[in-house]
């Protein structure tokens, strides 16, 4: 449940948004120490970002672990599982994003020290427009854009793409079959995160995944 | 921006949500005064709201108005006269749903005098989770879900899908495409809201518009 925008509100909000500010800090010190290196990622719901992590998992195996986050069901943890990952569900129970204070208790819970581990990705709730608020200590933001979703999306949503490191268009395969114009959603991607690294993807089919996850790698080696 | 589901804010949250509740019935009693019929499209981003009100404004021209709801840009209320109906752009310049106030605000500016007009569609803000909390008045709550979304967001999403009055299925055209049981969907679906009512459409083809557009005439002549 999210709560209303009203002045009432907003006035409480910034103690709120220290206080996960503060847990951020706690969490990157914590993974920076165990050099573990953190991404978090964000999208609307459906576009592929459990799908993005399998072929991830499939490409860093032992090397990387997973947090995902949902309203409810542990559905997407049992794929990650199954594609060869430690995964950990937070099951928001209602709240639309993952804050600093529920990744924490995750990492309480997970095991972090096996020195393998050196990737740990954070999957957030379905949302892109909640999430963007809340940094939970990673050191990479990335940015789903499906390509169903339609090209209209980055301006619509300034508040995550102006926050973003990486764009990852999602669902290529599916391009012959929509109007979907990369150039343009590059270009306006640019406009608001200018130093923005963009990969197109097909999970699905596994196209342009090996040249992202090779990019992911070459940020933390 | 979404404020966190801490105690400190949950407690104020019902008051919040009481004067919601009063603007709602507020327009409810306008609306049903001027014998407007009122809908409440809720689904992901991009999942196809404007191209459904689109085809919908097609079929019923004048006597439909169009409340679009964004978190930035005019381009759905442009789209939406362009296919012939009045459209009132609400930007909520950050929140992540629409609520009875901000609906209230965009009636007050609206021309609802014409005899002619019997319709008004609201499209919510793309966002699955927390627009399903806010009552704006209307009489029909409908939620779409895009096949390229994949068939396991009902269960993910409990907090809108139990709220539904209608479930409209869309981007059927995608289906050869993509892994998306329908019949899982539609039962899943049940499980949450046994009275929903459910059509399959493809907004872009045209495919099972003139079926759902007839059904949402018949529910108000």
């Amino acid at each position: 449940m999210c709560d209303d925008a009203s002045e009432k509100i907003v006035n409480i909000a910034t103690p709120v948004m220290n206080k996960n500010d503060r847990f951020a800090a706690e969490n990157r010190k914590l993974l920076g120490e165990k050099g573990i290196y953190t991404l978090n990622l964000i999208s609307s719901p459906g576009a592929g970002k459990t799908t993005v992590l399998e072929s991830m998992a499939r490409f860093f195996g032992q090397r990387m672990a997973v947090i995902e986050g949902d309203v409810q069901t542990r559905r997407d943890a049992e794929r990650i599982e199954k594609a060869g990952c430690q995964a950990w569900q937070i099951e928001t129970g209602g709240a639309c994003h993952l804050d600093a204070h529920a990744v924490k208790h995750a990492l309480d819970h997970m095991d972090l020290s096996s020195e393998e581990l050196e990737l740990l990705a954070i999957e957030n709730v379905g949302n892109l427009i909640c999430p963007s608020g809340y940094d939970l200590g990673e050191d990479m933001r990335i940015g789903l854009l499906s390509v169903p979703e339609g090209d209209d999306k980055i301006l619509k949503y300034p508040s995550l793409f102006s926050t973003i490191n990486v764009l990852l268009i999602n669902k290529m395969d599916l391009i012959p079959h929509l109007d979907f114009d990369v150039d343009i959603t590059i270009k306006e991607c640019r406009s608001l995160s200018p130093d923005v690294e963009v990969f197109t993807v097909s999970a699905r089919t596994g196209e342009g995944m090996e040249e992202f996850c090779e990019f992911v790698e070459s940020s933390f080696s």
